[in-house]
């Protein structure tokens, strides 16, 4: 017997309908790439991506056709997305901050047709145009007045969505449609994309806009510093027209004083980022002596939130934060830290250990950990395991792979992480996988052993990695770069770990460098480290 | 093109299995209806509802099948909806307020083959048992020592379960099978049946949780007194779970010091009622002066809210209100006033008058105002229409009806209501369709005279109907109880009426009266007014 209630398919355009009727004078606040405020409404936003459809439509755009960004958050941005998503097109996100090469070789694996960009990028696009095989028309973030030169035919977007018809069929397609498309960085091997459908995007916005995610609501005022290229921009293009949330768009500037003007002048509820955006924001109030008296709460996800930051925020400026952990796999929520009842009872110290952890999965996603073999550990908050997890949101299988070649054998996804999870479902992540130690059959986590050694008053920077061991398979080895005249010596290094770590866990040595080297998107080459000093311990 | 993403069907078992999974400790806290308090944990309760699932497969019970309630609140009954809907089977909540004949009725229409019920309620069933023409197997919330004596052989829900196995296969349908069925109970008419999905249920549960609606989380406490039996329960049997707030569950008693003392014992944090409940409260707070130090939000819908509810709740007790409207054949969430940023800056009168609208709908539900013709009215806050409907959690066809014959012919659910919703998308209730006065041409909202009308000293309780008219068609009169002793006359009545409407909307005339009439759930028979009073204006 089925239910007898009405419906329509979950679909994304749905979401801006919806802003449109009934916050349809809530506003999308922009900086542009050429630095001044630019102010529009949920209504005009949605007249503008109707606009975008047309326009896309013209340029021969179907269903299930991939149209590209190369993009700054920027209400532009945002009618690209639901102008491309309303018509079943694929809006797929491309992020600028890959070498030009990776970015050629993405646009050709999704078989982009239009590739729209804000001027920022025209160097990039210039430097790949012989090489982008079905891209046929480029349309840059621009007005007549601020049309940069290029030798791409381009068009200004304003020009070419101006006097275009607001009418336009949106919806009407299965809610499993395809809807965006997102590239992964890994640290090795080509790029992988995830093809989110509607009704995953949809799921995934209502879920995040629940009190222990993001929780905002139509009187907040949200500043998404996550940029709409990173993993979805963590959904919150859909979540704040969902409830509308006036958005504020900080384009190219995601400086410290940047950032401190929009939250100052648009008097900021919400904002999310990396912990790097918010060390540069916390320095630029340190030295100014700025306080945020609107900000009421801050997302911070992409990598471990330093101790300092969460003890900023939360003590210097009242400001609460959300620990949150996800990948682009994952749409991206995988897990939000909100404290329990129970948890207001403990010492600070006690608070602080369960406040480093990433939290817990909301309804909809699952979490496991499991051994090499794939058995499930226990969720004890010991047991260190690889990480693995499924839901409505998280991929099956990437874009063009061959089917069942994603998940692991039970169905999951293999995250590439080493976490514990504890017996409240607070799951904290010990490792990337490959980087993991395991020596003498325990585990050892570099993270771990990286947080203690820039902890030392010397040390700038430093990778842990596994290092070949006769006797116990792997050991640690700690690489790491000195501050600036800094004397430390391997020995007081590590002399410095002794009352911190388990004695099996500190590493055998420490090999001083110049610098650690990283990839594009800022990511510690730990393979490169591994072919160097892989073999230091050997004979 | 379909995108890639993992999926399972969207089915409310999901919801207690995440519960266990990550809120294995929070709890339900339940007052017997003998009086006493009883707590267990989402992780018994997953069990205990696995084992009513064996015990409904024992008795029978197949997918598709209704199995009936007559019940409190408690995890008994918190069970039996997840020990039923786990498996397929249809959870028929049944009004125990109803005249015994109707519940008999609405067994019969609904072919129930088990009947669940608090021993409260035996009276009612003992004297309807030989018109129950499906039910085969009783069952009363009860152990072995508190199972009263029956001539059903009834068998106590303790026994039923207990030593089952809590092994068994939830879910594995798809998410648009029927899961619960509540009937409504108009004031004329047999009761119609509305016949919820599993989708329809997760997708409101997704949508209350945001803090527009109830916005809660893992650290809040919710006492739902909206009773399981009324519309869906608000759907806080299923949004709590989803995000692990303890649930306290006030059994048989709801008078204001029953509930103050859970609110305070309990350290409630969240609670919903109809207006009445809360006026039972505060009476009691003001009576022994009392405090409300851990209530955070109070949900108040089902009529509109008395303006000294909204007003003691917020003064003297800051505690948030939030006024939502909705009815059985929406699942019930229609819509939930959160005033928007711009209002702080209105005087507190201005800002009343927000706070007196039923509020705007989530994403997912679309109103609109129509003439009689259904042509759609402006909202502009002025004009007054049928209020229409429709979303994912909006009714489609009462259950056994002839296909067609609920909705109106654009497709959207008539609630029968008049409304005027404003520029913000605001919407306010004036009236019942059936009973609003049209004189002349332009409407009268009898809600708008009834509470001017209690708001005379010397009035208790009153009720306006359309008496018929030669001249304007129809015009008011209003049906009025003075308070014990008090010496009100006509005439000062109508004067009171003076500065508080438009010349027109004044009342011709009064009938005092000794009580008004009203059926089974408290609402006033107009019907039966308009029969004996709507002649009284005709020569």
């Amino acid at each position: 017997m089925l239910g007898i209630m009405q419906d329509w398919p979950l679909t994304v355009n749905k979401i801006l309908e919806h802003a449109k009727r009934i916050n349809p004078t809530r506003e999308i606040i922009t900086r542009r790439v050429e630095g001044h405020i630019v102010r529009t409404t949920y209504a005009n936003l949605f007249d503008q991506s109707k606009q975008v459809s047309n326009a896309l439509i013209d340029s021969g755009i179907q269903l299930g056709d991939r149209v590209a960004t190369l993009g700054w958050n920027s209400e532009r941005h945002m009618a690209s997305w639901y102008g491309a998503m309303g018509i079943g097109a694929v809006l797929h996100t491309i992020n600028p901050r890959l070498h030009p090469e990776q970015v050629a070789w993405i646009a050709n694996h999704a078989e982009d047709k239009v590739l729209i960009f804000d001027k920022t990028f025209l160097p990039i696009v210039e430097a790949i145009k012989d090489h982008l095989q079905t891209v046929k028309t480029f349309v840059i973030y621009a007005d007549a007045d601020t049309m940069p030169e290029n030798s791409l035919g381009a068009i200004p977007f304003d020009i070419w969505i101006d006097g275009r018809s607001t009418e336009v069929r949106w919806g009407d397609f299965p809610e499993d449609t395809a809807c965006g498309l997102c590239y992964t960085s890994g640290t090795t091997g080509d790029p992988k994309g995830v093809l989110y459908s509607h009704r995953s995007n949809v799921l995934h916005t209502l879920i995040t806009m629940g009190k222990d995610v993001m929780g905002m609501g139509a009187d907040d005022v949200v500043l998404p510093v996550v940029p709409m290229f990173h993993a979805n921009a963590w959904g919150l293009a859909l979540s704040c027209p969902a409830v509308g949330s006036n958005m504020v768009m900080p384009g190219a500037q995601m400086d410290g004083a940047s950032i401190y003007e929009l939250l100052d002048t648009e008097k900021v509820t919400i904002t999310a980022a990396v912990p790097t955006v918010w060390l540069m924001l916390l320095t630029h109030l340190q030295e100014n002596n700025l306080k945020l008296p609107h900000l009421k709460k801050v997302l911070i996800g992409g990598s471990a939130i330093p101790e300092k930051i969460l003890r900023a925020f939360e003590q210097d400026y009242e400001v609460d934060v959300v620990h949150a952990w996800g990948m682009t796999e994952t749409s991206p929520l995988g897990t939000a830290n909100a404290l329990l009842e129970r948890h207001a009872g403990m010492t600070e110290e006690e608070q602080a250990k369960v406040r480093e952890s990433q939290g817990r999965p909301p309804y909809g996603v699952e979490l496991k950990i499991v051994d090499d073999e794939g058995s499930t550990l226990p969720e004890d908050g010991a047991a260190q395991g690889n990480l693995r997890i499924r839901g409505h949101w998280v991929v099956d299988s990437y874009f063009c792979a061959e089917p069942g070649t994603t998940l692991a054998s039970d169905g999951w996804f293999e995250t590439g992480d080493v976490a514990s999870i504890d017996a409240d479902g607070f799951m904290t992540i010990r490792d990337r996988s490959k980087d993991i130690i395991k020596s003498g059959g325990e585990w050892i986590s570099t993270v771990e052993l990286e947080g203690i050694a820039v902890g030392h008053p010397g040390i700038v920077d430093a990778a842990a990695i596994a290092a070949k061991h006769e006797k116990w398979d792997e050991r640690p080895v700690l690489v790491a770069v000195k501050a600036p005249g800094a004397k430390v010596s391997e020995k007081d290094l590590i002399a410095f770990f002794s009352d911190k770590v388990a004695k099996w866990q500190i590493p055998d040595t420490v090999v001083f460098v110049d610098e650690l080297p990283r990839n594009a998107t800022g990511k510690v080459l730990k393979n490169k480290l591994r072919e160097a000093y892989g073999d230091v311990l050997l004979a």
